[in-house]
């Protein structure tokens, strides 16, 4: 699935018609806003009337003397995915996007959020709201000034914003001669009150040995290490992210959508451990792995999510040094702790060390794309027969897709992008039940979701995180969107077989993914790749292809996924999950080996397009996807589904068309002219 | 040429060894000097006597109670090549090398320098120095923590340092007790005293209207533009990079080797124009030029070089806002501006309005590119010639090709790098006069070389500067050798041909340079490219592929130069200068024009390992070669050469070499066999 962080709006747009009453104002805005009228007039019944919330929150910003207050859509983690109980933006505004800020006055209330979200923000944000198309803090700033007189302050929450948000909010409001000023108790909690959903209460869990290939207690040790090793000789670290207490202690939960994880701190210090989570909600076996090196320096002391602050805070007192990643831990903990006692990283060295897999994960990710691959060849197959007799819609393929992945995993990835036709030229767009658009044989379908996987069969468990996107067309393409299929497959081939040495950072090949579109003018607009986990994150930083992603090393997996959208057309995009193993060079070069296993759309493939090295590619591509999905469809006895394999996976010619009309031509015109001259001379 | 910004040594080697004693101590080291002796028994007659400077220098530290005192090799602008004048470090140190950093205490004296230049440092320094084989700035911080104890100062003139680097310093000695203390006349110049060479006195000139494409006024009015419409305001830019004041003005000098300009500041207001230069040395017709519009905006008033700070500072105390580029602005003239008052970017917007060069400008650098071919062909036969007869060396070389420049330019843009056999495999080797190899049919033979042009010939001028790499061998190349050089020419020949969109960083792509050889597990330990001015810096910031680069843009000139280089054996670098051009495509995308104009040696070229699109690339460059410098050749009646160009420009076979061995193979069975019939049926 693609990672958005920026959405491609052109900077000339940023500030260009905010709020619908511009069109009266700015003639070219009538473009922009054609049909809006009267808020009141024809507001949507999709809109969620938040006139009384706005009221409560007003009354405590003013009981705390605030002209501002500034909600996020994150909670105090930086979940990509966020529980019911964290979505105040949602609660306060209505808009249940996974992205948005809100910043609330007196008189006022706005939402920033990005164009994958305005449609949807215009349909669910009643009149109090405006709504403001980009992302930019800076232009969050410039209202903000506008909107609060010189003296005033502006509030929010440390715990739910990142130090580099805070920072950029300090930044814009710099000189200004307003304050921004932190206040721990949460305002929109307050004014939720006993409506915000209760915390999680489900069962935090121990993955099984054979599931890790490394015990928590190994992971400890290497961190601790690595800590002694350091020059600054930090004394502890603290990880705020909630994969990476998860992944430290091989234990999961499910507090949140989509990925298995449980609220938690870790600080783990170079003579103790202390975890901060419900205690009771620990299973007796989690319990009992983490107690059984009571005392000593093996010894999971278990301490109160809510005391997570109060125990920083007295740690910090000591002579130590508390190294930290700043991508995943909040201003409110950071500012805990004095300057001089933090060591600063972009990521944890929890976080780099969970970046690369160890062998027994490799084999189980493995091992569980084969078991995906089996699910998204059922749904094809299924698919090609039902999609002609116009019986199934989006909603009821992602419906279909879910299911078929069920019968052994844990439910998706993440939400699954269903997209016929137009709709799939917008990025991330997922239906909903009741608008919906039917799949048809004259359109193409994109298909972008995953599976959480974790099956302790016996003798060979399964366990990881897919993600895997694939195009399909069951008509007659046209000339462009077979190009267009194609170039993204050529950038995808590309990116798949490139040998690279050590230490490349991702940003710097990307743009193989990019150059067969790129030499006709096309492109995408959105990344080429994002980190995954095993039975964790679906985007798992900080692997990947972006620039602030760390180089790619062996053991990493990555997805590898470029497109191609056309506006109010169609959408293509070819999504794989590949691990950076060493390459066949003489000396320690990388390259990838593509673990996804569902072969491409022939359908839409322009094979006179390709270069012979990238047709080797994937007929080398296609004898793998054989072999290993091949065995695992019979032992199902899936038998139709294992002819559909061998139909969709038969090697491709090679030769480029051209060379071969020649040697034919050629041919031709010489066994003619012999005939004629044998018939002329048998005469 | 290269632009070396990092030496590729590997980190575990940055503290290992850093001098001979070390040899006596760390068996390890033996490895590293075997064959160091009491330093004075062996001092090489190169080295310099620096005993009395040195303890002039301590003395003049001591009355300012200084611990240490560091002297970098840069001049205050930033320079990349100085005049003698600024050559502080060198006069100090004995050493000679562009790059390098000492730093003095009481009883100690070192130099940090990079790997390009170990060897003659060896040489050149005398025993009062140590030799640190690194250029960290935290290993000469480590080193000075040793040298000076707590409390005591370390001092520098900050008028000779970069920003970031006395941030980087100040970092290095943060919280250690020890304090940086700038001191801002200089403590080697005190030293130096009379025997320092006299300031710059050769005439500063103004370029003809046929040369520029724009006048200085119209040059002015766009940067007084780009103030007005940004978001800050700023009332003033001030440019301290001695290429940005010469390309303002359209003016040009001689103060330092290779790169036209010449000592000066510019603050540009938003009502004035203040430039700081030695009013003397201006020609009539420059003074002319920019007094023209006195009184008035757009008069220039001349103030001393020497006032330029006590002038920044007077006009900092007003209501103003000053705009700069911080990679070329100096500490001390940056701390004169109160922060508030400073508007930050890496680069002025002068630095960036030069690097997009204007039609006029693009023409004429094109047409010094036929020049400059002309140069090299004629360098390339005459080697043929000469080398199988033992008669040339590399400083022989080197002084060839300046002298056929010389007949219509303005002397060499850098030092001529000319290097055969393993000589090329150190990335910047220059030859000297004595200790210089022989060229032989047995070897290959790098050659870097570039012109500064400035023709005023009517009606058609030329100027620009040029910067060339061939690598040639006149002999038997072994089969690596011409792999490893096919392999260097398939990545100039895919970056070159690439096709990208708009606002593209030159570091997301300049992989294509690699890629040909990353196959094989090859690779290069240098930058891929650099931009380059017209009839200025053969090194033009921020153009290129590097990490710090601006986005490419239509306009823009940058070398694209992968290579190879095998330690102790040979060295490959292929080096063309290429213009950044709107591509063919339907929407504004980019690509390059390659304006260097010689072939490449078709003795190393292994043709089975380009594709088909490498060889009609290869071809169509070919075709351009001859039509723009053939006629050149003949106008100039170089007959030889002429012929030369012809022969090295054939167009290569297409089509792969198995796929003709087919077709031709069929066609010959099938004439055979009609033969034989025809034979068999006539007799």
């Amino acid at each position: 699935m693609l990672r958005v962080t920026h959405p491609p709006i052109a900077p000339w747009a940023r500030a260009w018609c905010p709020w619908p009453e511009m069109k009266n104002h700015v003639p070219a805005c009538r473009l922009q806003w054609p049909h809006v009228h009267l808020c009141h007039q024809y507001l949507p019944p999709t809109a969620v009337n938040t006139t009384a919330r706005l009221a409560a929150l007003r009354d405590i910003m003013r009981a705390h003397r605030v002209y501002a207050y500034i909600v996020p859509s994150t909670d105090a983690h930086m979940s990509e995915y966020i529980a019911e109980r964290d979505s105040r933006l949602g609660w306060l505004t209505g808009f249940t996007g996974s992205a948005g800020t809100s910043v609330v006055t007196q008189d006022k209330a706005a939402l920033w959020t990005d164009s994958r979200y305005w449609t949807q923000a215009e349909r669910q944000l009643d009149c109090n709201w405006e709504l403001q198309r980009t992302t930019w803090i800076e232009s969050i700033g410039l209202w903000i000034l506008k909107a609060v007189p010189v003296g005033g302050n502006i509030s929010l929450d440390p715990f739910l914003f990142s130090i580099d948000t805070w920072n950029s909010y300090s930044q814009a409001l710099h000189g200004s001669g307003r304050t921004l000023l932190p206040i721990e108790n949460n305002l929109v909690d307050q004014v939720w009150g006993d409506q915000r959903p209760p915390p999680a209460s489900s069962e935090i869990y121990t993955l099984p040995a054979a599931f890790t290939g490394s015990s928590w207690q190994e992971k400890v040790a290497g961190i601790r290490q690595q800590m002694e090793q350091h020059v600054r000789r930090p004394t502890a670290v603290l990880l705020s992210g909630l994969e990476e207490t998860a992944w430290l202690f091989n234990l999961r939960g499910h507090d949140i959508p989509y990925n298995p994880v449980f609220y938690s701190y870790t600080l783990l210090t170079n003579t103790s451990i202390s975890l901060f989570v419900d205690e009771l909600r620990l299973s007796a076996a989690a319990r009992q792995s983490l107690r059984a090196g009571c005392p000593g320096p093996l010894c999971v002391e278990l301490q109160e999510y809510g005391q997570t602050r109060t125990y920083l805070h007295r740690y910090a007192q000591g002579n130590v040094t508390i190294w930290l990643g700043t991508k995943y831990t909040t201003y409110g903990l950071y500012g805990v702790i004095p300057q001089e006692k933090r060591l600063e990283d972009s990521y944890s060295p929890v976080m780099l060390a969970k970046a690369v897999k160890n062998p027994k994960e490799q084999e189980l990710l493995r091992a569980a794309h084969v078991r995906d691959a089996v699910a998204v060849i059922q749904y094809l197959l299924w698919l090609e027969k039902m999609v002609p007799q116009g019986q199934v819609d989006e909603f009821l393929g992602a419906q279909h897709i879910d299911t078929l992945r069920q019968s052994h995993n844990r439910g998706p990835s993440f939400q699954s992008i269903s997209a016929s036709g137009l709709n799939a030229a917008l990025a991330h767009y997922s239906p909903s039940n009741g608008s919906s658009r039917k799949l048809s044989v004259d359109e193409m379908y994109l298909l972008d979701t995953g599976g959480q996987y974790l099956c302790p069969l016996i003798p060979s468990p399964w366990d990881g995180t897919t993600d895997i996107t694939r195009t399909v067309h069951w008509g007659v393409p046209t000339p462009f969107q077979k190009e267009a299929y194609t170039r993204v497959l050529m950038g995808n081939i590309d990116l798949s077989r490139l040998v690279f040495p050590p230490n490349t950072a991702g940003r710097t090949v990307e743009s193989f993914a990019r150059r067969a579109l790129w030499d006709v003018g096309l492109n995408y607009g959105h990344g080429t790749g994002h980190g995954i986990g095993n039975f964790l994150s679906v985007h798992e930083w900080p692997v990947g292809f972006q620039s602030n992603n760390v180089p790619l090393a062996a053991g990493m997996f990555t997805s590898i996924e470029p497109g191609y959208y056309r506006d109010g057309e169609f959408g293509i995009r070819i999504e794989d999950v590949a691990l950076v193993v060493n390459a066949q060079t003489k000396v320690p070069f990388l390259t990838f080996e593509v673990v996804s296993l569902v072969p491409y759309d022939r359908n839409l493939i322009n094979l006179s397009l390709l270069s012979p090295e990238q047709i080797r590619y994937l007929n080398t591509y296609y004898e793998t996807i054989r072999a290993r999905v091949g065995p695992e469809l019979q032992r199902q006895r899936l038998e139709e589904e294992y002819l559909w394999l061998q139909r969709n996976t038969e090697p491709f010619p090679l030769g480029s068309a051209a060379t071969t009309t020649t040697a034919t031509t050629i041919l031709g015109t010489l066994i003619s002219l012999l005939a004629v001259l044998l018939t002329g001379l048998q005469a």
